[in-house]
């Protein structure tokens, strides 16, 4: 097992901490954002682009390859590193949410879910042993337990029985695992109800995962909620472990998931609303693609050092966007993606200096500059 | 004025031809294959990219860009060198061939062309002066006069009254002309018909304009003709001045011209049918995207030392294009300019050592292997 996480130092006016976490394909730094590459490529980027930005782990959706190209061509293919040609670490979500939130006509059962595919209605079964056998045939460094993830709004009944099927898949998932190279993660459950999120972390502590994910958040439930959980679910998790916040967010969403101590993000956000036209600035989002940046001949952001913002004004980014040109969409993901790897690291380096709540501040008052017009 | 043409070589044995050009933005070295960026984009390619692939020039297109974004941005953005971050040379055409084969209710007039967008039926009106006015706007090295393209099949009749008009435009072009760092070059125009065609020569000379370009080839005249057409007028053309051939080609075209004593070529063929999903191989054109490459995992050209070639597998590629993923079609576009530009560097290097016949020959054998097969 190459796989290690070391707490390199923690802020002393908040839980944000800083790490790193070693694995078979290099080092990551956190906390950190991952970038999601659900079909064996992140949208619209070549590897050695992301490089560039300083991505050092994306995400890759087991669902997704599972039914194409297959993970049997994919191992045939020596692994999704060397598919996709990304050397760096990779992590690999279970298969769960994408088989709950996308497949039609899914039946639950003790063994596992029975599911159509939502592309050709053709019927599948994943099990935590299936998930980890094609987890294995993907060769991730970081792999992830098969979980049930309710969706906002549930009752507490559902939550609870889902919770414990979850944590007895857990423990099948973990006797599954033979690939020594793969790390596997736990994830916590329990919806936004406080006993059940205890009570999960206790259980998943008890396997005894070299990683521990959140998940069930930011799936429909109020914004407080979500912090709230988190508020009180962190604390309860192991120190010397690192901590996952699964398919988080915005930028505000890491800055308050860093506050309440996360080490690890991903999300489809940067490179969703970049294909619709829309970007991070340091002073907040806009839709680049709108009239207003007609004839604006400023960079996409001024205070962003990116290819991008280098070389490229608003006016000719949204021609391209208007034109349906792919070039648009590239210059768009390239700098939201920047703008989330950048933010990581100014965040990353404000722990080192203790000053991560005087950064938070002074980003909040910069950032909402255009919601506030 | 500082713009040249050198001529370096000529091969002993064909009309093939070595040669250099010096623009305000760069040379250019003969034989060359320019990529054609309609929009201020070459399609799915970043300027970065095109250099790393080695393309000296490329070409706007003045119709599509006079109507979107409009040569007044550009204008306003400082040209279109710095609005689409292209610092080498840049030709643009006149419009012409796409006002007569892309717009409405076209009314061909002494004076010009009136004419309706065929995005939104808004009428307009180009001239020789204005296609200037507007290529001037743009800040091209290399502009085009005003013509008329008659497409094939048409009888001698119609092409002698365009061909009359055609020089009486090039010569309001030249006169036009007011920018001393552009270079306008004239359009030699004459269908299949040999009179015609010298007439048009010797009109155009008289002229006299810094490069010719043959127009009016590869519009649906029958490949025998397009060549026995450059057989005849090419000799009939300065020494001492660029030829370029508009539109123009495969592969087979390119080296075909060059054998006729062309200097310069565009084409949309390679960025298109990489949008298709085919890619040119040093065996010949594939259809990258059909299951037979399903899990094919060579290189998509084995003799290839492009990104692509050097880092991802049919089957990789193939899995993108399928999955409609954005880095499907850049890497097709990329292995396919690549494919263009390299094809280039090699009839210039066969040239210098007078080599080009057997190049031509070697070529030819190893690329009809597929559809040998």
């Amino acid at each position: 097992m190459s796989f290690s996480f070391k707490l390199i130092t923690k802020d002393s006016d908040s839980n944000a901490r800083r790490g790193k976490i070693k694995t078979q394909h290099g080092e990551i730094h956190t906390p950190i954002f991952m970038p999601v590459g659900t079909q064996a490529t992140v949208k619209a980027m070549t590897p050695r682009e992301l490089k560039e930005i300083g991505v050092e782990i994306i995400l890759g959706n087991t669902y997704h390859l599972y039914l194409r190209p297959g993970h049997k061509l994919i191992e045939e293919a020596k692994g999704l590193h060397k598919f996709m040609n990304w050397e760096k670490p990779i992590l690999t979500d279970s298969g769960g949410f994408q088989v709950f939130s996308l497949s039609d006509l899914r039946e639950i059962k003790e063994e596992g879910v029975y599911f159509q595919s939502h592309i050709d209605g053709s019927k599948h079964f994943i099990s935590p042993e299936k998930s980890v056998e094609i987890q294995n045939a993907l060769g991730a460094d970081i792999v992830m337990a098969f979980d049930e993830c309710p969706p906002e709004p549930t009752n507490y009944d559902y939550v609870s029985n889902s919770l414990d099927r979850t944590i007895r898949w857990a423990l099948r998932s973990k006797e599954a695992m033979e690939n020594v190279d793969q790390s596997l993660f736990g994830i916590i459950q329990g919806g936004i109800f406080k006993d059940l999120r205890e009570k999960s972390v206790k259980e998943m502590v008890q396997i005894n995962f070299p990683g521990y994910a959140i998940g069930g958040l930011s799936v429909g439930e109020a914004k407080k909620d979500m912090l709230d959980t988190l508020e009180f679910t962190v604390p309860l998790m192991p120190e010397d472990k690192p901590r996952y916040l699964m398919g988080v967010g915005t930028p505000e969403d890491l800055i308050e998931g860093v506050l309440r101590g996360i080490d690890m993000f991903d999300c489809v956000m940067p490179t969703r609303i970049a294909r619709h036209g829309s970007i991070y600035t340091s002073e907040g989002r806009i839709t680049i693609r709108n009239a207003t940046y007609k004839d604006d001949f400023d960079p996409p952001d001024k205070d962003c050092n990116c290819y991008v913002c280098q070389n490229y004004s608003r006016a000719y980014v949204r021609h391209l966007l208007k034109r349906k040109e792919i070039l648009g969409v590239r210059l768009t993901t390239y700098h939201n993606l920047y703008f989330f790897i950048n933010l990581m690291k100014k965040i990353r380096d404000s722990i080192e200096d203790n000053s991560f709540l005087t950064f938070r501040e002074n980003f909040y008052k910069k950032y909402n500059k255009i919601n506030a017009k």
